[in-house]
């Protein structure tokens, strides 16, 4: 059924011109493309990572000394430690659950079969398989419909988080409840997923919500801890849930550490880096702790290997000519790697027009449909993995337990055969990769000394391939990693036994299976440099560097050859604004004002309510920058309107001229080394000495402007009389302020009247300024009848007084460069002269964008 | 001697507020500190990690299509291949005659003592071994003679070069050979230093040589190949140099590449980490290969270890009672942590006193005098290992050889002992460790189960870290990894004995000496990241994760509290203006117009010849702002003088108002998604249509400024009459130009005559820009005979257009991450209207400057 959409579309979604959005077509005046104007798209913000240091905060930073930054500095560490902690935990609470719902559903299945087998009565078996499976499944899809987001890997949502993309409901409390008690019994219902995504995905919103102390979801969760309330500080903590998430996992914590540098990081920001490669590694341990004492009973130990492990790979002890690989390898590697990329591909290609599908027929219609195609779903996978393993097996001799064949848990890697149907000392093939938990089949593959068949790893390298992919964005909580390494370790040991038994060359097939389930991996999800680590971590093997790396940089190369890896295709299709690593070389013929939009809505220091709240209803722009316009006669007009003169004398306090600075500095200095320049700051002070107030002050520094510099031009004497209001300009830029200050500033009643001083206007400090964070109300919300239009709000203290800025004329890159490692919001774009004639936010710098005006700069010349 | 010299200035050198500059503290007026006064301090100039996009380098970019880009992608990728594997080939060679010559040094000396402990000819003994040693020295100090950069580890200079700090002859071919083979030398004559920083510096230096296919030491090495010449290329390039140094070192790939993100990295650069990584695998894998094939004959195969390699951690296969660590070791490990980084601070200290000692005395004098210091040195080294030796080892009984016994290169532990004078089964434990080569000796304290006796473990610390402290600084090749190892593995060990035999803990004595190793190491460099992941690389177990984080931590919080690392100590020694990761927080109490250098020389964008030449010669600035002046009346000087008239129609034409983009952008855009805006654009279009040039098109758009603007504000309405003349401010910023840039101009000619058009001036292309990187001409090898000093020079095409800038009122937190991750070199301080206030270098960042500026702040308020 889904197939026959799949083929249908297949032709489609594996070239790479339809990724436009329809604004963009629109721009372009291009005809849209049918298939993609249907999906719906959300118009996604930017956190803000870039602190903003307005005088609320100024406040907080005066009373702040570094007796007081160092305990601040020590919470952080102590909130890290927790988050790790509780990650642990959770992976323990998850793998514990998926343990113990397995081991009793296969024991009771087994038996059956084993039982049947004799009896004739298989069919029952089934249903007994079924009825665990669905019911499992069933409650997973139910927790999912209560919260929607906790749908998927969540590798998607945390990657376009950690790329700086507000997604709502993606960090909150009901989404962990429903993402990890769900991911449990998807896993536990023997759905082809794996706990690896779900588990990254809960530790960052461990990340994100352990340190507010407060839950949106269950109002009655608020502590008195007002720290760590802004965007810079959750996303932060939500960086270290999520390594901690995959060293859990993975058992990986430099991996994970690397994991969220390479999804998240901005700059690279060591005391950071510190504090989640800790976290990661309180997380691991946690677990290896908990594991240890309550599988064990070795408590106090933390031997035990993280929860996807590998086994050890190590060649018998007294064999000298065996190697875990050799430089003949390497070459049969880099095939693997071509192969894996190209299989991954095809399985991106596959799942997208799927998911697409589903974006169209099944999201739109009633939810419970969605847990019918769960059910069904699992009803098909079942029944093929009991007809294959029934059917299909073949009985393969058991090799004898040698030392070696035990991983290092101390579990016989012979345990776990299934010997259904076969005589002793052989076994069901087949049903041992099939009845078993897909870790245990996992090692199997790597370990099992005894053969599989070449027919059995096709059989199953194919079904698993399609179901996996048929599963993959059901709407249960469901990770990629482990399907694809299992589907890549069946691949693997496949090459391994053509090599050794139809070629007769002496290999280690384990280093094969391993390599085959990098390839496939990497041909998928299309990571790099954290991938590589967290295999060898997980393999606990350096010596497994070089081929694991050389493996998953051909199998990304050759997939990236035909479409992204399968995160970006999600996050794609969902339309987030997500942020490449950086722009192609051709972009640079773009300059900042060529991408940038032009269309801004002012905001003057003072303004009345009333102008605020027009602006605010009728525009849904985030930032409204700051200006100050010039005028003929400002002298007249000051006298005249309060409003206005507050505005002039703002924007000439604001500017600060090289004349005055010099000045100032003068004043503050005792001494300075420059014997003649101290001359000339004595002189200037003698004179200037009886300082007045304002304009007074400003125009005598005006006068003298060119004073302390020797004139290095005698042919272009500067002209001497400046008067006040040549030196202004219209539209100076003087900061940003947010819609959400704005409407705080609004429902706190700040501002002032007419008649009286802007110093009378009530001041919030920092605290109040964030109370309401993450959830600032909106100006709809706002009871207009309690406004005063006629008052005047002075926005000053409360704008980001120096934002970054760029020129006009700046190259994409460098605009790209400091929008992405500052983890801006909103870049103004402002001339020579001072004057914003622009802004740039995450929409004008996405690839698809920058693309299409690369082609309208190119028609254009 | 050097002993006294420690203990006068000890209590001086543990405090930290003796760091400041002797400019630092004219500016404050303070009383030079005399003990720093005498040193001598280099201007250091930062590296230009900025790309600079000025008119050359877009023409290139205009050919440049992504065909190009990447083929040139594909260069870079075997450009870090051939690093990785040259670094790779020079650490082999460098352990190949290390261990040939230490063999040989070792067996004839050992065979002496066994055969004269019977003859009573010891003093013969000694003779022999002091002449080897003082030969092999005297080889290393001469190389460092030659290239007096090439003493030391090197890691310092390379820290300060990844920070972003040109330091002259770091980098070059020479100082790579007197290097690579001067270490080769102090190691195997027995001097207490290890070959890690000199392998990491020397990696480095390939990094940034290799790429350039010339060298400087050697003129007849000039190929043809002119890319990468820039330091933007040359700095990525010398990170995975580094990187693979660390890697080729310790057999540590991951920890190479965070050890060159952690000491360099500005922002995270995917791409760049990628290859840095591939760079650091290819030189493990390189190095295990060829010692695999000459060692053990094994071509082929990959599975040595590092260099460096700890051996395997395992329990016995029996006892299932044995654990590597438990819980309950977790607390010793953090009191070891402490003590590790009390001693290390301790080191730092008596090193850092013996530092400013040799600067004063030592270095001022004729060379020759630092070779004697050298084989003064060794020599008392030789005597005090040889004494110790004899006198002061015990007989302990030795522990059967038992499978765990072997290290995973299949050496026995065993086979390394020193029987001296000792009775069968029983061995010299002193001789054992000092008649060993330091790697040899690491693995004993990990891995012999006979025991060392305590008297024994002291003896040997304590002369161990009185001499290595006092080798560190000699003038020959020396690192300090494995002496540091080494001296807290016996600490390590000693604590275990204590446990194991006083309190008769159950405890696995490896991991105490492995842990000792870690806190003293870590108390002496004080790396966090890097040094973790390097220890658990070199291990190959993943689990010591947790415990060496720990005391990695805890030594480095301990250590901090008294003063800097090792590294830090000596690049501060040199005066190098290192960056730090972070300001602290008290330091946002500062903004960017408290820090700046608001004495700035200007160039205008046309200047003459004349006027340049002398701004050269009387300046020592690097980088000129390029700004333009405000004129009463432009109309009238326009007329007169073609120099003007070019300057204000440069200025003109580079200020692009709101109104201009708009324009702009209608003209380019055939459809625009909002109707109102079409109608606007069209509207513009029909009233502008014929286009005329310059000024009068400018004139227009400034008159219909406001009219695609809804207005917003009635009460407020514009003035609607601009002049030309108010659009314009004194001193508007337009750009940067490098002094190095402008005598390329002056050398090349570029010029045109007052009477002819500026486009006359001859170009040139980004080639002949770059041509003499990295040693462009100075001013004074200039022949100002062949200069016309009338000629104007446009300096437009060549400066930079669009630096990063930022606003006086920005913090210092906000600058300083902005400087740091873009790795700027000058960043302009630009106020609300255009005008330049000053320029902020990475002398106004060091955190000594800031404290400075920070205690004047506190003053003045």
């Amino acid at each position: 059924m889904a197939c026959c959409g799949m083929c249908v579309c297949c032709h489609c979604c594996c070239r790479d011109g339809e990724t436009r959005t329809p604004e963009e077509l629109a721009i372009l005046g291009e005809i849209h493309d049918e298939d993609d104007e249907i999906l719906p798209r959300k118009d996604y913000e930017s956190l803000d990572y870039d602190r903003c240091i307005n005088e609320p905060y100024v406040e907080v930073l005066e009373g702040t000394d570094n007796k007081k930054a160092k305990k601040y500095e020590a919470v952080r560490w102590i909130m890290v430690f927790a988050i790790g902690v509780t990650v642990g935990l959770v992976g323990l609470f998850v793998d514990f659950f998926v343990r113990l719902f397995s081991k009793i559903k296969f024991s009771v299945v087994g038996d059956s079969v084993e039982e049947c087998a004799e009896k004739g009565c298989l069919p029952l078996s089934l249903l007994e398989l079924l009825a665990f499976n669905m019911f499992f499944v069933f409650i997973a899809s139910v927790l999912v419909l209560i919260e929607p987001v906790a749908a998927g890997s969540g590798i998607p949502e945390i990657k376009s988080y950690l790329n700086g993309v507000k997604i709502p409901g993606i960090v909150r409390l009901r989404t962990f409840l429903c993402k990890a008690t769900g991911v449990l019994f998807t896993v536990a219902g023997g759905m082809f997923v794996g706990k690896e995504g779900p588990m990254i995905h809960s530790g960052a919103i461990v990340g994100a919500g352990l340190p507010q102390f407060q839950s949106i979801s269950f109002k009655k969760i608020k502590f008195d801890f007002p720290h760590f309330r802004s965007d810079r500080d959750k996303r932060d903590f939500v960086s270290a849930g999520a390594a901690a998430g995959v060293a859990a996992a993975f058992g990986a914590p430099i991996g994970g550490t690397l994991f969220s540098l390479e999804e998240g990081s901005s700059f690279w920001n060591q005391g950071l880096t510190w504090k989640v490669l800790f976290c990661s590694m309180s997380a691991t341990f946690t677990l290896n702790f908990f594991r240890s004492g309550i599988m064990f009973n070795m408590w106090g130990s933390f031997q035990q290997p993280g929860l996807l492990n590998f086994g050890e790979f190590k060649c018998p002890d007294g064999d000298k000519k065996c190697h875990l690989w050799t430089a003949v390898d390497l070459g049969f590697f880099v095939l693997m790697g071509v192969v894996g990329g190209l299989l991954g591909a095809l399985f991106n290609c596959l799942n997208k027009c799927l998911a697409k599908y589903r974006i169209r027929h099944i999201h739109p219609k009633a939810k419970f449909i969605r847990v019918l195609e769960s059910l069904l779903v699992i009803m098909v996978t079942t029944v093929v993995i009991f007809a294959a393993s029934m059917l299909l097996g073949e009985c393969r001799d058991l090799a004898f337990p040698t030392p070696h064949n035990t991983t290092s848990g101390g579990e016989d890697i012979n345990s776990t055969i299934r010997q259904f149907f076969c005589k002793n000392n052989t076994y069901n093939d087949m049903a041992t990769l099939f009845f078993n938990p897909q870790e245990v089949a996992i090692r199997q593959l790597l370990h099992q000394d005894g053969t599989f068949s070449p027919a059995t790893l096709s059989i199953f390298f194919l079904l698993y391939f399609l179901l996996a992919c048929w599963t993959y964005g059901v709407s249960v909580p469901s990770g990629l990693f482990v399907p694809a390494l299992l589907c890549g370790a069946a691949f693997g040991r496949l090459v391994a036994n053509l090599l050794n038994v139809n070629l007769g060359m002496d290999i280690y097939s384990g280093t094969y299976a391993l390599i085959g389930a990098a390839a496939f991996l990497g041909g998928v999800v299309r990571m790099t440099i954290s991938l590589t680590v967290i295999l060898i971590e997980s393999t606990n093997e350096i010596t497994y560097g070089l081929p694991i790396m050389i493996t998953l940089m051909v199998a990304k190369w050759t997939g990236d050859f035909f479409n992204k890896g399968i995160y970006d295709i999600h996050i794609e299709l969902r339309g987030v604004p997500l942020l490449e690593w950086e722009t192609e070389v051709e972009m640079d013929k773009l300059t900042a004002s060529d991408i940038m939009e032009p269309n801004l809505t002012y905001v003057y220091p003072h303004t009345r309510v009333q102008s605020l709240v027009s602006i605010l209803r009728t525009t849904v722009y985030h930032a409204f920058p700051v200006v100050t316009e010039n005028r003929q006669n400002e002298r007249d007009f000051m006298k005249g309107n309060i409003l206005v003169s507050n505005n002039i004398r703002f924007k000439k306090s604001s500017v600060m001229s090289r004349a005055g600075e010099q000045r100032r500095r003068c004043q503050s200095m005792k001494s300075y080394p420059s014997s003649e320049l101290r001359n000339v700051c004595d002189e200037q002070n003698a004179v200037v000495a009886p300082a007045e107030e304002g304009e007074d002050l400003l125009q005598q520094m005006l006068e003298r402007r060119h004073a302390p510099y020797p004139n290095l031009y005698p042919d272009q004497s500067p002209s001497e009389e400046w008067t006040m209001e040549e030196r202004f300009r219209p539209l100076t830029f003087h900061g940003l302020i947010l819609r959400s200050q704005l409407v705080n500033l609004l429902i706190s009643g700040v501002c002032y009247a007419e008649s009286q001083s802007s110093a009378t206007q009530p001041r919030l400090s920092y605290a109040e300024m964030t109370e309401d964070y993450p959830r600032y109300p909106d100006i709809h919300d706002v009871d207009l009848t309690l406004l005063n239009p006629h008052m005047i709000v002075d926005v000053t203290p409360y704008m980001n007084p120096s934002p970054y800025i760029v020129s006009p004329n700046t190259r994409v890159s460098q605009v790209f460069n400091l929008f992405r490692t500052m983890g801006l919001r909103h870049l103004p774009v402002v001339n020579a002269v001072g004057e914003i004639v622009g802004i740039i936010t995450r929409h004008n710098l996405t690839h698809e964008f920058l693309e299409a005006k690369l082609r309208q700069h190119n028609i254009t010349f």
